[in-house]
């Protein structure tokens, strides 16, 4: 079985583990987002998919979700002593390395998919972990400038600065994938999409992570027209996201916070199958009414024999849905 | 009183220490070696500059003689799980952030010398530290290609390749500043040479620091025409380099490692005084003849008050090459 999954950080990362537990045998695609790389320091930083490859390739710090295991901050340290920032954003020595031999190989010429493949083979993550695009793509997060003047104003600022600096605790007015327009699925992700057989929206960040990846263009066109079952998975469980700001980045978009209201957001056009958690089963029949076949199922991913179930339930859904 | 010494790594900085200690008042002007500057994992390392602002500083691995205190080396470990070397090049975490800062630094268009002094900002090495020249020159170095044909050949290894990564066991055909032919002095290196009151060749190496800053067009004339006194102290001691392997690369040059050679390979022109350790005492008669002021006194950096007492006879030697 092939299995294409769209994933941004955390949430996929760790829905790819029970979904590799679900199904040891599958042939999985790993389409990461790319929308919140940044660059530090001169070197490029790609959170998303460093989160999927330690995750899967046993280097991840398991309480946080991010960063490396057994990490140690001299670098960041130094820097600082340099007057060199930014602090907020914790790149520790372990993970410098990873940056510094990305930049470099990004500096030799090679694409990011490319160096992508390169620093799989060290992890080994029993997936294909692909970029989106090897293009530049950087979500902005428009808030309100409290520099402006008399009347107010707004301002477009990184994702990791609304995210991790701001701690998204100030209001979104719009998030921006900056560049999307311009930019080409990378190698192999339109092909993986073409010969999937089964396609996962993890419950992932449904704006900045998989929109992020279906404002690419030409990767939602070839998921609507794939003609495999494209089931997803809510992270939003009791109108709250199970983990991270997703309820934040869904006002400024419009969306509420509700699991259902994430599956219209995704519409019956992308989505063959959404799971929400047991205790939204109240919006399983709103959810089937928009064209989406739904089922309740407990969501939260509290440990692999949890997510592995979970994982189970969504491939059950993809068989019901292709029936 | 204005003070312009050429310097190395190890042998100048320590040197320099000692000077400090002898003219606490003086105002000191650094010319820093580049030519051993090297690209590794996409960042520029300025081994010298960076022994001598350790060092001056307060951050210098004492015993080592370059890189930093309490060094760490998860990074370059990391680095090697990669794959990606080389490893025989000791960059540690603190030193790391020097370089990443260096390098975002260049990339965002500032020459070296602005780095250099913006870096000094934080160590406060109590001298102005400039480096030679703000272009690239790169020493190489001739050796036997073992990978040659049948008749054998040769070929021109970065110096940081044959000096920590041959160790200098190889013999030397010659020693290339590449790119010194088109390459100009930073700015400030002529203004401070031609301000001084006295230039001074610590006991560096004579062929790949000190030679190296000669060949940077404009300096040497510009020393020589200063018209103050120009005073050095030999590295070779006994017919023996006092720290690192400087036989090897004088051989290359075609000049005996003996201190009245290393004399003798500067020249008259360029040099007032010399000084060699009282061992060799019997070549003073040797190099005066050459028209070179000489005297013999203890050249051993053994601790700070034999390098100030070094220092201090290298200013008082000045003073008489000027009466």
């Amino acid at each position: 079985m092939r299995i294409v999954v769209l994933a941004g950080g955390i949430g996929g990362a760790r829905f790819l583990r029970g979904l590799q537990a679900a199904a040891p045998e599958a042939d999985i695609t790993v389409i990461g987002n790319t929308g919140d790389d940044i660059h530090l320091f001169g070197l490029k930083v790609c959170p998303d998919l460093d989160t999927v490859m330690y995750t899967l390739g046993g280097g991840i710090h398991e309480e946080q979700g991010w960063g490396r295991a057994d990490e140690t901050f001299t670098v960041k340290e130094e820097l600082a002593a340099y007057g060199v920032g930014p602090e907020w954003f914790g790149l520790g020595d372990r993970d410098f390395a990873t940056h510094i031999v990305r930049t470099q190989m990004i500096g030799a010429g090679y694409p990011l998919s490319a160096v992508t493949e390169a620093l799989c083979a060290r992890w080994k993550p029993g997936v294909r972990l692909i970029p989106m695009t090897d293009d530049r793509i950087e979500t902005h997060v428009v808030v309100d400038d409290p520099d402006a003047g008399p009347g107010g104003g707004r301002k477009a600022v990184h994702f990791q600065e609304y995210w991790v600096r701001l701690r998204a605790s100030v209001p979104a007015y719009a998030v921006l994938p900056v560049g999307a327009e311009g930019a080409k699925p990378a190698p192999g992700v339109l092909e993986a999409i073409g010969e999937a057989d089964v396609i996962l929206f993890p419950p992932s960040n449904p704006v900045v992570s998989v929109g992020t990846i279906l404002a690419v263009p030409g990767i939602r066109e070839a998921i609507a027209e794939a003609g495999v079952p494209v089931v997803g998975l809510s992270p939003i469980v009791g109108d709250a996201p199970v983990r991270g700001m997703a309820d934040k980045v869904l006002a400024a978009v419009g969306v509420e916070a509700t699991a259902a209201a994430v599956a219209a957001h995704y519409g019956s056009g992308l989505l063959d199958g959404w799971l929400v958690d047991t205790v939204d089963a109240g919006s399983v029949a709103e959810v089937e009414a928009a064209g989406i076949r739904c089922r309740a199922v407990p969501l939260m991913m509290t440990d692999l024999a949890a997510t592995t179930a979970m994982a189970r339930e969504a491939l059950t859904l993809a068989g019901e849905v292709r029936a």
